[in-house]
């Protein structure tokens, strides 16, 4: 429970806000590469932190982020016809480079020298990973990119997609690190436990439906240790990473299967770009594991989303929302999903909207399930207020190398320490195999 | 005319509010009998005095009313699964019975007694004459159910029907008790005076199109007389009740009809559920007449309202809406309805919508004619303003049986009283033939 | 660059508010005559300085404005009954003549005199110009009407159309004396230079892209000189009207064509009728220019709007539009349009729009050719300050003659005065030729 004090605070991202100024010290993922596809193509609307925001592709490739609004009279460089190394505002022709600078206005005098003075907000970008990353912050160098495993491997060993979900960024985390919901929420009907190959991570996760937790801070965020009984002398671990400022990253299950995580990046205060990352660290990813990520992706699948669009109602909104109740159908409840909601992604969205836009935790009731959601509010809350308070650089900003991390699942005996077991696996470098059972 | 301060104390409704406090020391009509019709069905969303809440039949066929978002983590239980005597929420499988008692709590600790402890927010509720009533108050044992004599018929002798309203309940309630707009709004054009027997209640109403309001209080809300001339020596008189919180009963015509009213429930201060309802004392009501009644709901037809759904949008919202003029055809109003619009429930609808969402008092000009409705302010900012300044008892809560009444028409020579021969027929038994010419 | 604070007044047009009493002081183009095209006729809701109006054609012609809401009870007005010299409420069947006066009220006593003392709210109105004028202020006499040119010349010799801007009036208006869009916003691509006539308005105007702009006040505002370099030793000079309180007068190009102008009518704060107004002081307007005029008004053609309606949603909505991007093609950008969006009169609009409901004026950054935006509002927030702070009758109200001006285009020696030779043929009369180049 938190006061509504702290509530809004911890969902305030706007400029100016203590939430919005300890994400401002992070690197954001802004879009994919791919939606920025040509050079002197066209601009794409982004919506982050509460800001808008013109994405462009200049002539040289180079990656431009200047603010919507023209700073000569407000047009919005949407419109802006991206040529010769700059997005140009179709109202009176002003022209701006990829850092802001005005660099044409051709509608005054010659002799003129104010376009030397007139500068457009712009931020400071970087490629990577099949990713547009922003750096909004304050610092004149930006900080080194953090090294998630994922952002650096060739773009055949991952996998990309995005939904928006029109709620608050802190609910949509709260959601990605509560593993207790996953067996409920997600849960299929008819798979009989019997059918489960005995000793196997799927089956001790429906054995024991109750996990405890436990937390271990890091620099670069923390991880949850979920604890379940699997034989008479031993546990079975579901080990995540939760990473400043807003990623997760997701046990795996069996020997064979993908890492995957998610990041959640706030787009305003009632929404969030929900980003779903899977990768391999050995090998590429397969088609048919790409199909299924990339779930119907503008098409008319159930699982699929409304098509990629540049307008102000913006890209990845899901066809199932709520104006469709996410197609809820209570007889897939009797018969096949426990949620009757078809489609994983949805289930997740449909929940974590359901709760208002910004879910008023001044109501809730936190069981012990619940000791991963505590601990990530305690520590957000401190350091967004360390920031303002004392000028703390926020957790992770300087140390960009600790973020190399992996999930991990695994049986330990009891006796035996889940951190000093882990630790052994979860950092992700090319000689560590990926832990998972 | 009334003060700004008046006009939102008489209008808002939600928890906390004077009248909100006053509609929550009565029973509620909250939804149809037939909207939750088997065990462990679909669960309904219902909206009442501001307030989110979730009704469904549990496994025995009882009734639970429980606020939407689980006392949780804030999921709405609009996805719950109905099943074994309780709502289980789908985030966490959480489950709650239908007195908000939290029944299990899968995902926590066996040996947990958490679960004893979580209680959902939860009403009372019964169901009587087709309805489910919900008691949102504050005592432990809710009163007894006012005796309302559509609401104890068999089935077969009342019709029931409902259609939202975008605006607020006060100036539902002041269109409902105000007959003197029945003449206009509702006015059919090529119906000729001459065309309507002598000595009927219609030829009266149509012969004297200004009538004189008497208002009577009594205990259980207030009877109005419109008073119009008849022949030489004596009056038409129309008798109606109005009854806490929100009821009315519209005098008959004829000596074949039945008899008639309306409940205006408030869903939200800018919404209100109108019921309509019909019923006869005497015999069933016939498959005409209930055809009528429920006017092609969920048709295509010119009448006809929204198919009933169980989206966000919500349930019985008439086709014939604000989006398309209430399909006010100008044609019309020259050969057919005085009003132009096709609908009689509509033309009531589209009038009140057009006042605002909530109507400024503070700009009208009440006539001779508004009597009644300055009544029933006076009445009910005093009871309002008396429960909150001196905890009095809301009017009619424990007098029950006062309730049991109905509308009368009745020819009286001028020297009598319509009072004291009212009252000889207004009060609903079976040995009281309905009064109406 | 405006304080927050000047911004506000600027912007606002409410009852009450600075710029809102100012307006009020002239007559105000409401709408167009044909949308009244008969007597007793169906009514047209008008949306003037934030006030929701019905104007209605009666029984002999005359046209009433009055208050939507009934006086009576808040019944929409325009579900009147337009009948016998009066709109009737078809609520009650309370009648208002065009003057507002209740003529009558038969749901009250015959021996009632509240008739007499009830009145609608209700505006003076005059027809002229195929124009439905309302004069919205306080004298008891309205002042004399402005001598506009195009207002007073025979119907065929005038071409009026309508679109409504979602955005404040005042971004409008200095999209409207800002020329020094024109070649960026509507520029084409593909006309080269050389295929422009040496020695021509255009020609002139191409050569030079970053006029300079003088301003002159006048009784009814103020002139606009654009000066361009033409010869050696000459200006091409191109003067435009802007007139209180909205109006502009364009320069034409050529010397066969028209004269035209606009109107910016505001709504309310975030929405302006811009009215597009072509005339000829001394031919009928030809059936080619009207129909590029009234460019595919209600039909599917790239460049037209919404058809008419009299729906809540109102009248003259353009078909390019905030949600479908006003079909903003980039391909077209590089083919054709500077803009890519493909229609002259929708690229105002967009640009207007994408500036926000009311532009941030605190964070623009104007250059010299913003001189005319400067002068305008300094010029109408003096006015508007005036008229609060010491009554002064706003500038031109009283001087209607004065309004009988013209814009020009000439080129004249550089030693020659552009306001001296101007006010040869900038005064509109019969005797005087349009001066265009």
């Amino acid at each position: 429970m938190l006061s509504q004090e702290e509530n809004e605070r911890l969902s305030q991202v706007g400029p100016g806000t203590q939430m919005g100024s300890f994400f401002r010290n992070y690197w954001i993922p802004a879009c994919l590469s791919e939606e920025l596809p040509e050079r002197d193509g066209a601009p794409v609307r982004l919506r982050l932190l509460g800001e808008d925001l013109i994405a462009f592709r200049d002539t040289t490739g180079d990656i431009g982020v200047i603010g919507q609004n023209c700073p000569h009279r407000g047009a919005s460089m949407f419109f802006g016809r991206n040529e010769e190394s700059g997005l140009r505002c179709v109202y009176h022709g002003w022209k701006f480079d990829t850092s802001g600078q005005c660099v044409d206005m051709p509608n005054e005098p010659p002799e003129s020298n104010f376009r030397s003075k007139v500068k457009a907000l712009a931020y400071p970008t970087r490629e990577r990973g099949g990713i547009i990353w922003v750096y909004m912050g304050s610092r004149v160098t930006p900080p080194v990119m953090p090294a998630l495993e994922w952002s650096l491997l060739p773009p055949e060993q991952v996998s990309l997609s995005m939904l928006v979900q029109e709620c608050n960024w802190a609910q949509a985390v709260e959601g990605g690190i509560d593993s207790s919901h996953v067996g409920f929420l997600h849960g299929k009907l008819g798979r009989t436990f019997a059918q489960i190959p005995a000793g196997t991570g799927r089956y001790y996760s429906q054995k024991d439906n109750a996990p405890r937790f436990e937390v271990m801070d890091t620099e670069y965020g923390f991880v949850i240790g979920a604890r379940r009984n699997a034989e008479e002398d031993s546990y079975y671990w579901r080990i995540s990473q939760f990473l400043y400022p807003f990623y997760s990253m997701i046990p795996p299950f069996g020997t064979a299967g993908n890492l995957s995580g998610h990041a959640w990046v706030p787009m305003d205060d009632h929404t969030v770009m929900m980003w779903e990352i899977e990768w391999n660290p050995s090998r590429a990813i397969t088609e048919e594991e790409r199909a299924r990520e990339y779930a119907n992706k503008g098409t008319e699948g159930p699982e699929g989303m409304l098509p990629p669009s540049t307008g102000p109602g913006g890209r990845w909104h899901p066809r199932l929302n709520a104006s469709n109740d996410y197609m809820l159908d209570y007889e897939l409840q009797k018969t096949s999903w426990f949620s009757g909601v078809p489609s994983t992604q949805i289930q997740d969205i449909a929940i974590q909207e359901s709760m208002g836009k910004i879910f008023d935790r001044t109501k809730e009731h936190l069981g012990t399930s619940d000791t991963a959601i505590i601990h990530f509010r305690r520590r957000w809350l401190a350091a967004a207020a360390a920031l303002e308070d004392s000028d703390t650089v926020p957790p992770g900003v300087d140390v960009p190398d600790t973020f190399s991390v992996r999930s991990a699942s695994m049986v330990l005996p009891k006796t035996e320490s889940w951190t000093a077991q882990g630790r052994r696996v979860w950092h992700a470098r090319p000689d560590v195999a990926v832990a998972s059972i």
